[in-house]
């Protein structure tokens, strides 16, 4: 049965499990100081025209946004969020296990508005008791969001002077960014990301690689001590070389970018068909989940033949589901799809 | 050039790597539900004769420890360490960031005496002022330790009785499990583990995986939110499958035990190799590190042909050395290493 | 010129001076091992009703919210607050440095409403991802609130069995217990707040004490190590008997309820004077916290004659105020503020 | 029967029971800015003769420890301390629960000597593996020590010179300072403690007042959101007056300095006649705790008649026991204890 209930349901680009296979028997050192990572990094950097970012490679997305978050606050500082956040809802408490508070804006379409951190800004530091709250010490944003939504370059530089502004950090969590940087009409490419956010990751997980997130911090003062960092929130890898083959694969020959527009053509068509046969779209996604309303019956029809997310009821027997495509999915399993519906 | 400086020099055991090409683009459940762990754990339940063990899967071994601890510790614990142990030496304070005092006691041959730890909790108790001080809530060993030892099943039987007698936790580090479980002369096998530890984890790293370990809680009361907490940890892998048919593999016609059989026969030859040419053993190890003195002159010489790991001056113009076997070291690289001395 | 603006702008009830002068040269054993303490611990106990209670006291609020909540929750757990709880607002994040997430709910007037708690639960545990969520171990509830509002008993009974249903404990936070008491029509006395609540503490500082909390624990499974945890926190206090002494002077011939009903009284002639002036109440508060909205050219003029709290701008040229009284309010003083309006 | 066990067994100087009477009924303003509060700042600064120092008051000594502790270090880096350090032993593990490594070194005579902490520090950079250790970041020392000694000039100058070299801070616990200022041959004085160490903090608790210290940082870089760190910490008392008061009167008229000369001045009493007698002393303190080596008989005839602290055996039936003074000592209760001997 076909799956398109999320993007991390397979293993890997089978040109990852080819070199993996083919440097099997290799000798290398660890930890990441080994030919590979030291490759994959320079790739990074130069994707990113960034030349003294530093680059790390974690393993996974929670992990990344703990770690890096961690690092990039100061120990009485918070970090703002929208209320829909990963870091606020599905990561079990990381933040705070490593002592800070997420401050929560509600979100439009997933994404946190400018404006509305700017008013939260004003307000807070308006309020003569704020030395007894916490500290607003980063701003994190997902892009693409958790609802497939995308920030503008316009956005991007709005946040980073409020973080300017106010003595804060501007932290994007990356874990679809190939699907974002492949969407259609975006303004916002790496070298955009690394100029106006302190750090960001490029998740591997759900964009070819078996698992693995590439850490950017672009800011010479962020980053430095975070090889310790990492270890001291088990987030190091000894054998380093299969997190640097793996994006050094993924930045080879334009492959994280392709495989960012295969899924996004994918979940084009999928978008396009379903809106013609009128299911109403929940909102305006240009990456690779996108959401739609659905009777509940048609829904259940569906399930019978193909897995996709259930989100729950949306009142009036209709339901909010998500459709996923990834560099896995296969133009035969869309029309399997769109001839369902 | 040959390296014998560490035990996770390269990528995985071959069958590891043909299993994931094999099942590359099988779509399976994620976070561990998928079939492959399912019959992971159920193979590791069965050869520690513990049906009732609760089986996780995690990336390494500082993230192991720090969240298996942290899980059976209560808020004002701390754990009982030798001070050459890892969590005490290289995870750059993981435990600690988790809020954790390690509470030393010094090693012989990187091993905790039962009976220290026994004069350490008896002297502890009868100080009038210890609901000032940190209270024992878990002992933490190593097996094989950091310098290649081993604990005997009496051993182990002794630390369980301080266990039961002062209300804390057994948990062994089997980062390096694989190579003791393949020692000439222990009495201990995974169901003695089982049966002595209240946790533990099997280390898959160092033993032919890419990464991961098998962490094993034995008793019901413990590590039944586990799975929560590895995720506020960092340490919960989106695709769980990869650990699964990992220790699948490693668990299927004796290839773990195989594996560690393979390493200690190498390692074993080796000892014998230069002990016969009149080198010094610095502690009788039976598993895959072998430690010697060597004349300072002689390492140089050494260094030029092999890569072997110095552990630092020990006076009189000598020097410790390390020398480790693994899953991949093969007799054509022993061969020469002694052919060099 | 007379304040209002708060409940702790003097020192002690002058009871307590004297006594602190006159046991000033006394030689006591330390840490709340002395028999003031002894003494405190046991009229607290009979004032609750509760003679299996543990009592600890401890020095402040914030202090007693995050050391209590800390010692109540699991690693991964944290705690149900509403909105605008001071442990969510005004703490600068101390629950979150102990490493637990406060999951809020919207507040009324104030309070956490049972049904909404019990929708949260419900639809946190009908969500199939809730283990990648933090569980919640606690609901946590300020009587009075924070708005001077308070629960009744059987809201006190709704929130418990919530507690018992879905594993978790009742904290209250008690930081002006003494007013809530004292008010007119509640059904909640310190014997139904140690029957359903695991924890509470009864507030010394806003309630005739230098300072000081008295914490609670009702069930014999909670608690039993808090005195290492108070060290832990730095909530131990060297001369425990400072603490001990305040709280066996104002659980004395009923010290502590004499002072709640002074302070009420005051209140409700306020709250009575302003109604009859035509002055609207934000809500209808029973305790020493009064809540009023107040023309911007009012507030000016009678801000030149006393102090009282702005709460800012509520539209239309309006503003809120809070005006407090307490056990050290004087009537010549309300008087004087009422001859003003 | 006479105390000599501990300094913190009397409420406080009569002086600042006095003036806690007389202002009792004052209003202020709270959380330390009150003119009080003010007031001893500025006479702090002065003592220290560090005009651009920050002084905050807290309540006790462990708090002290952890709190500045916690704002001194980064994340990843933990505090040097002598084995036998406060933090290390007493303080059930604050210093850990916020976060951070003690990392420790054997004591001489309770002190830590700078040659041992400069070979540790040479050999942890030397160590190739020293990214996955945790970074000291800063040097704790008390002053005096656990053991009533103290640290000379040369000494302070050759820890900040490491602190310097090796990019850490200074941190100097001073719970019971006053009896060090007032030792006889020292040649540490306020200003030169404020001149070498980064923070400090000036015991209240055990040199006259009912309880607090006052931390100071004399860098600007440090300290700068150290009221929210107070308050995150639980470390932030509401009548903030309470503690600025204690200070005032203690640094009014030499107050804090007499305390400590009257302290000493018995204490030498103490320690001339018992070694006039023919005790041994265990180690040479020139302050307030004095210890000496009894007879296991001698201490129980001692124990009929005066409290002293009983430290535990020494071997071949001796005892190491302390004696202490304090402000609240009289000369009576001295030479009572000396008739015993």
């Amino acid at each position: 049965m076909y799956r398109f209930n999320c993007d991390y349901l397979e293993g890997a680009h089978p040109e990852i499990i080819r070199r993996l296979s083919e440097t099997n028997l290799q000798q290398t050192a660890s930890y990441g100081a080994d030919e590979y990572s030291e490759r994959a990094r320079e790739k990074i950097k130069t994707a990113c025209q960034c030349p003294n970012a530093k680059v790390y490679f974690l393993v996974g997305g929670t992990q990344s946004n703990y770690a890096v978050l961690d690092s990039l606050l100061k120990n009485y500082e918070g970090v703002i969020s929208a209320d829909t956040g990963h870091i606020n809802v599905h990561e079990a408490g990381a933040i705070e296990f490593s002592g800070h508070k997420i401050l929560t804006i509600p979100a439009h379409d997933g994404k946190l508005d400018p404006c509305d951190v700017e008013k939260y800004l004003n307000s807070f530091y308006a309020d003569g008791t704020y030395p007894h709250m916490v500290r607003p010490g980063a701003i994190y944003i997902s892009h693409p969001s958790e609802y497939g939504t995308l920030y503008t370059k316009d956005q991007l530089i709005s946040l980073r002077e409020l973080c300017d502004r106010f003595g804060m950090k501007l932290y994007l969590d990356g874990a679809r960014l190939g699907y974002g940087l492949a969407a259609e009409n975006t303004d916002v490419g790496l070298p955009e990301i690394a100029k106006y956010c302190h750090a960001f990751y490029i998740g591997g997980t759900k964009v070819g690689a078996l698992f693995g997130e590439a850490v950017v911090f672009t800011d010479e003062s962020d980053g430095n001590y975070f090889f310790t960092e990492m270890k001291q929130h088990g987030a190091l890898l000894a054998k380093g070389r299969i997190l640097g083959l793996q994006f050094d694969t993924l930045f080879t020959d334009d492959l994280y970018f392709n495989i960012g527009r295969h899924a996004i053509s994918l979940a084009m068509k999928i978008k396009r068909e379903f809106t013609k046969k009128g299911y109403l779209t929940y909102l305006d996604s240009y990456t690779n989940q996108q959401f739609f309303i659905l009777e509940e019956s048609k829904l259940c029809e569906l399930l019978e033949k193909v897995i996709i997310d259930d989100w729950g009821p949306m009142g009036a027997g209709k339901r909010l589901v998500r459709i996923t495509t990834s560099w896995a999915t296969t133009e035969e399993a869309v029309d399997y799809l769109i001839s369902l519906i």
